[in-house]
């Protein structure tokens, strides 16, 4: 723990950045626009990961695991799936190292050239459905559902913590169905998974929607997609689905045998959340002092500081404190009794809520003498004295307040921040003064879409689900479906 | 399920690769040397990887998550460690692709070449030590007790599924430490954490002891393993511990300031296990009809098959099934009611044995009429008849029964396949008639191991921990201070 860090209202971009090192969350490396992923901030991933694990598994997928790397070629199969990575993606053309001849360190053996170079996964559908090709013959090898956690590899000009890295870690979901309804309902129930994961666990609300056609996976045939707003008005998309239609299994040549042994294509599904999820989870609950973390992904979730002056009083205080872990551990809470005598309560204080533990304990001599101990609550800051009777049970009640507190709170925000505007200039005026998600009516062209971006920076983060009203497009004045979403987005 | 495999007898190699590829476990994929993991095999990585990651939880451990990549130069900076690893390494030069101006396919982008070369990594000392550089200033930031759990590649020119792969899963600990001792310990306390796993999941039982300097991971002062004994005679090294002395802090400058203000160079360990122990699985306790699994590793303990006629038949045996499977679950045993009517049972029946399940019940109408059902252990073969009356509790005590004899039987096989020599004759006629262990005597240099190695095949396994008797070299007649042990390896 050491200074303090930029306030959000001086500077959004130094505050995350700074917080991000403080609460000991990540670095760069010296691999430019790889992370370093630290203790702390691998805890909340792992935590994520638990969760999401078990939700992938409940809906019948499970997990395997493909090769790092894809030969070039493979990505020339799907036109637009070429297009959409090439440009980005780290390239292996030798494999062997040797001592330098004309001098100190070691150079690239020229003689160890590969025949055909070989791609660092940006994603990994051309090598999975490649496997598929060999997997699936008839309709009872269908559906195949599998998930896999890996690192990715996508050579980012500007990268951030968390938010877009060259490496990032994520999972991938890759599914293989006999029919068109059984793929889209696939796509659509891990969008919903991923709802779920954010808005429960996360706390963090979530908008449900299809991308326009000019944002879509590349590949794909929808993609369905969920939009978090972060507490300086831009979106960040947490999640997308991808219902690929027949495109790989035409790429890769996937077909099977239906019940009356007619060969069709396969029909596919791809989906995938990652590390930025991290980035979503620090922006959107986290404070001027730091990290504000929901309790159910709080690597820990309690700490106990003593207020002590001597070796008698740190013992008396232990003994109230010891009980209390094995109280709060007996309802599967998280505790740490930190008693170490080399830092002073204060700088404790000031460590844990900069970290984000959600529930600080203090227990001093004068609580002891009142069988009492003082409560203070990371979210809202409120402190308050608490009996020693029955703590445990009031603490679970505590961090369960909390967790619903983060997410009512973002849904406040985001209430706030929604607007529905149905001029040009309007919009501009809303999204260059107060920002935040923008319900327009849209044409539904590609070329409105781009004059928009170009002219305001701002996207089509969705298309929402629910049917809405129809209405004529802001900038064109064509017709238009229903109002589509906007916001300028990380 | 498919065909059935070559015996061990007539074809060991063959054997085990197809019984990787039938028991549904991995494959080669398109990409030299690299594996896809099916959903059988990682479901078993899985449940090695939860059992290794509380036992590094439990001795403190914390884990990370450092880049794929590593700068060409950092390889340099630890001599012994370039010259380990130099030789098979993936090298990214380029991070872009573009459309081949002479025609299909895209191409390497010439103008995105890369100012310096990045290795993926084959291990990450080098760029571990590049970060512990900036995290320790005083004695205050040690020890540092990081693991991680990563993908790796080394480009090895023969491979096999598992036991030798161009990438692999594995995890690596990286430790940092004020003393020489304490690093000391660390080392050899993480090989007994890597032996207790072993053998009391794995059933695998292991020697323990230390490598000659000439088997050291390069860049160690020392290295400490395990070794286990295949059914082919062969010894596979399951895991390694390195006390790296402060080679690595010397080689990326890591000093910390003691008590006193004086600085030292920090103390350092490294220790990995990957899926390599996926081969030693298989190999260790597996039969000419399949896989056998220890069941606390088995991702399905107990398989329930129906056997039926008609549907009133399998309504009366899915109502006592299902209650099986709830008492079962209960007694937190995995298990799976196969009642699918597209399979036959004998069918069924071989495909659970070549996955390995180890336990299989089988329910007839006659079964139910007399209120039992028949139950088949993978281990031994042996079927017997079982009360429905507390069937839940006594499989418990089978699956622990073979959890048992699977050690049990392994412990037998390598106590008759090891022996004591003290001829270079009798070692060569031992090593080529029976395989196995052999503990001799030799003089500690490492020019009689050279020739030993060359003459024979047979390395030095290690060194064992326990102090042993002196001799003379059985080659050399040089004096040797203890019988060290050699065997062919994988």
């Amino acid at each position: 723990m050491g200074k303090g860090i930029t306030k959000r209202s001086e500077d959004y971009s130094a505050w995350y950045n700074e917080l991000v090192k403080q609460a000991d969350l990540a670095e760069n490396s010296p691999v430019r626009g790889c992370m370093v992923i630290k203790p702390h901030g691998y805890a909340i991933w792992e935590k994520m990961q638990a969760v999401l694990d078990q939700k992938f598994k409940e809906t019948g997928h499970y997990n395997a695991y493909f090769p790092i790397f894809i030969p070039k070629s493979y990505f020339s199969k799907e036109a637009s799936h070429v297009e959409g990575f090439a440009k980005e993606c780290a390239v292996v053309t030798h494999y062997r190292l040797k001592n330098n001849p004309q001098g100190e360190g070691v150079i690239v053996d020229p003689e160890a050239k590969l025949e055909e170079e070989l791609i660092v996964r940006p994603t990994s559908e051309t090598v999975i459905w490649d496997s598929y090709k060999n997997w699936i013959q008839s309709y009872r090898d269908l559906p195949i559902l599998l998930n896999q956690w890996a690192n990715v590899v996508r050579w980012e000009m500007r990268t951030r913590l968390f938010l877009r890295t060259a490496e990032f870690l994520w999972q991938e979901g890759h599914t293989a169905h006999a029919t068109k309804q059984e793929a889209e309902e696939e796509a659509i129930q891990m969008m919903h998974v991923y709802a779920d994961f954010v808005e429960n666990y996360m706390a963090v609300p979530v908008l449900r929607g299809v991308k326009t056609e000019s944002e879509r996976f590349a590949g794909a045939l929808e993609t369905y997609c969920i939009e978090a707003l972060m507490q300086d008005g831009k979106a960040l998309q947490a999640g997308t689905s991808h219902f690929l239609g027949q495109n790989f299994a035409k790429a890769f040549d996937v077909k099977f045998a239906d019940k009356n042994g007619k060969l069709e294509y396969v029909w596919g599904t791809s989906w995938g959340v990652s590390t930025r999820l991290m980035g979503a989870l620090i922006m959107a609950h986290s404070d001027d002092n730091g990290l504000v973390l929901p309790p159910k992904l709080a690597p820990t979730q309690v700490v106990i500081i003593p207020i002590f002056r001597n070796a008698d009083e740190l013992e008396a205080i232990a003994e109230v404190a010891n009980q209390l872990v094995a109280d709060l551990r007996a309802q599967d809470i998280t505790v740490t009794f930190d008693k170490r005598d080399t830092y002073k309560p204060g700088w404790k204080f000031a460590e844990y809520e900069q970290k984000g533990v959600p529930v600080r304990i203090a227990i001093g001599p004068r609580d002891l003498a009142n069988n009492q101990v003082e409560v203070a609550r990371r979210d809202t800051k409120e402190k308050q004295a608490m009996s020693l009777e029955g703590l445990a049970a009031a603490i679970k009640i505590l961090l369960d307040d909390i967790q619903q507190n983060l997410l009512v709170k973002a849904l406040a925000f985001r209430k706030e921040n929604t607007s529905y505007v149905d001029s040009y200039n309007e919009f501009k005026q809303v999204l260059e003064e107060k920002g935040g998600f923008i319900y327009a009516h849209w044409d539904g062209s590609a070329e409105t879409e781009e004059l928009i971006k170009n002219e305001t920076k701002a996207t089509i983060r969705l298309i929402p689900l629910e049917e809405g009203e129809p209405g004529t497009c802001m900038v064109t004045g064509k017709p238009s479906k229903q109002r589509v979403v906007f916001a300028k987005a990380y």
